[in-house]
């Protein structure tokens, strides 16, 4: 059962607008186990929603518009489906009875433009729509469905969740596609690839990398008949984890930080920060987490090189040197444990780098953009790692954020129990 | 001149991820006056994709396609438009040649794969990707524009606005829709509104706003001939910036960080930020400015009420009392004045307040859920500012960031010479 969106809007060409409801409703095909290989966006253009949905009914089982069922004559939906299906559109008395009592009750005034929305193609029948003025449509014609839904979103969304989710569960027999998430840090979505290359062909499993900041998000997808168990899923996952070991970070929607916290409350450990580039970004992950109290204490944002000395105790000699400079291993190190000295805390992490797009030249020694230096003090030895980065000041400062909770993350799992 | 996308993903098919790439590109045609009546989505399937690239080929002008160009099998773009361009793909020597030198200079370890993404079409050449390791592709065939570009946003959207801007104004034949955008804080959507409700209906400009987390952007729009000047905008602008004064901050891309930053540079002051419940963001917010250091000098987070106590030298009885605790005004205060006075910095801006969904109770009073107090010190008296949200942590941090920048932005204005 293959289905195709046809997203109708100006607004959504003009990019006014962004096309939440399409996501939405891909998100119902996949839980129902319906096929969703094309979309398609056309503005309020008669002509072109004919074209768009002629190309649809040729290639796909059900189409499913967005858009353009309201009174106005930019709305082109219904004239669309109509041509298309080859069935003519007429009145229904009782859809027109329905929006004048409907007027009636809310005192709004009727202005004819409104029976526009009465009208139908003779081939589909009303889907009711109890947060707007504008049915949906249920059109089965040629040995296809088309669904026809209007585009503002607190009207589409329980339309979406309500009747047509019953629809496609019936149409497609009741099926669903389930999927799970593996997320990966410390390895590259290429390298990634290679180690699973065998798992990227299985019959029954689909296995599909998707690249993030700093980490690679493996998504399993398999497709469960009506009343089945996503079992299937269990034994690859097992696979995956077995190669990977603790590079396997987490599933579906933890986050890295989440589960750094989580490692270190179980532990017992307290946590602070101590940024110098990143200017309170590591602090702002680890505080969006709910109930980071528990563990993160607090933070050190020291851009000034001052600031670094006077807060964090980091030798004037080290900030002076141009073998270092805050820009160097031994001043993350220095800023790292500076932070568990002055608080007590018993982990820190720490970053220190070039965020702008010229290099910085420090005690006579150009230091080039996006050299990041992160370190992490408490756990055993003190450890600082180097990254050159590539990119925007905002680029730079994201991968640095990310490579000093991946260094947490790293510390923790090997110096645990 | 007509354009199209063809956006390549199963992940925004699945609705996994929604398409806000296309409609920043969507944006971006129509300031440059192109046509865009056709937007094409599909999944990681090389047949689907030459079909959709074929038909967008046949009807328009400028095809941009968005995504597939990671070094993946999946990543499929390369081959779709070598194949519906019908120009083969090569092995293009120069771009292999930087991409092994970027990964040597990360550390990375280079894998056969990546080859992939040193290939084109012959007929392509590539538009430099400064924030990744995919290059984009510009292609001139058969009297069609062909552009590929990548989808991770913080490569797609520097692009867009730099090689991709420059190569549509040179095919649109210089006749543009021009905008200037004018940036505002301090007065809701609807109270602006109201005061430029006679401006909303000009013949020439169009005015439109668009709500932003605590600010409102104002939009002035026109069309002007090819060598023409925007000039119909200037007085518009004029017109609201005398109604609206202070409230006006800026313009275009200028954010209220950066010229809270530069206000503060040209009286010669330096700034500290003081943080709890938005853990960082204030800081990371002012650091993402290019040229911050002169200005801002670091912060404090300070999470737990030890760290606000020992840090920052806030009053423990404060802390303690049942009138005040960690959320108050008078908290707010003490932070600020205590950032000052142990950094020695002229300003301090600091932020507390409950982002959790519950609320909290300290010493035995509870306190709301969204209830936040931001405070500046430095500028005068010390002023404080009590505001309630509503939303989840993620959204209540936000908007706290917002008040914190926005307090000291007004505190600077009423400050000023």
């Amino acid at each position: 059962m293959r289905a195709e969106i046809v997203s109708v809007g100006t607004e959504i060409l003009l990019g006014q607008i962004v096309d939440t409801n399409a996501a939405e409703l891909g998100r119902l095909f996949a839980s129902t186990g319906v096929d969703h290989v094309f979309r398609q966006t056309v503005g309020d253009n008669l002509q072109r929603l004919v074209e768009a949905l002629r190309l649809a009914l040729s290639r796909s089982d059900i189409v499913v518009t967005i858009g353009g069922l309201g009174p106005t004559e930019d709305d082109i939906t219904r004239d669309g489906v109509a041509a298309a299906l080859d069935s003519p559109l007429v009145l229904d008395p009782a859809l027109e009875a329905g929006l004048r009592e409907l007027f009636e009750r809310r005192g709004l005034v009727w202005t004819s433009s409104q029976t526009r929305q009465a009208h139908r193609p003779e081939c589909a029948r009303p889907i009711e729509n109890p947060n707007g003025t504008a049915p949906g449509l249920l059109a089965m014609a040629h040995g296809k469905t088309v669904i026809c839904l209007p585009g503002p979103r607190n009207e589409f969304v329980p339309m979406v969740k309500g009747p047509v989710a019953a629809a496609l569960a019936d149409l497609s027999g009741g099926g669903a596609i389930v999927s799970r998430v593996l997320r990966v840090v410390g390895i590259g979505e290429a390298a990634l690839e290679e180690r699973i290359q065998d798992l990227l062909d299985l019959p029954d499993v689909t296995v599909a990398p998707y690249a993030k900041v700093g980490e690679v998000h493996l998504r399993l997808t398999t497709r469960v008949a009506a009343g089945g168990q996503a079992s299937a899923l269990d034994p690859v996952a097992a696979a995956i984890r077995a190669r990977l070991g603790t590079m396997v970070y987490g599933e579906d929607d933890q986050s890295l930080e989440a589960v750094v916290l989580d490692l270190m409350r179980r532990r017992g450990l307290t946590l602070v920060t101590a940024e110098s580039l990143t200017g309170g970004m590591v602090g702002a992950r680890f505080t969006s987490v709910d109930g980071a109290s528990k563990v993160y204490r607090g933070g050190f944002v020291t851009y000034a090189d001052d600031e670094k000395a006077d807060r964090l105790g980091v030798p004037r000699l080290l900030l002076e040197s141009p073998d270092h400079g805050a820009v160097s291993e031994a001043v993350a190190l220095a800023m790292a444990e500076g932070a568990v000295r002055q608080t007590g805390a018993d982990v820190a992490v720490s970053t220190t780098g070039v965020a702008g797009s010229e290099p910085l030249v420090e005690n006579g020694v150009e230091k080039p953009s996006g050299l990041v230096y992160v370190a992490v003090a408490g756990l055993g030895p003190s450890v600082a790692v180097r990254h050159q980065h590539r990119g925007d000041r905002a680029t730079v400062r994201a991968r640095a954020t990310q490579h000093a909770v991946h260094l947490l993350y790293q510390s923790l799992v090997n110096s645990g129990d």
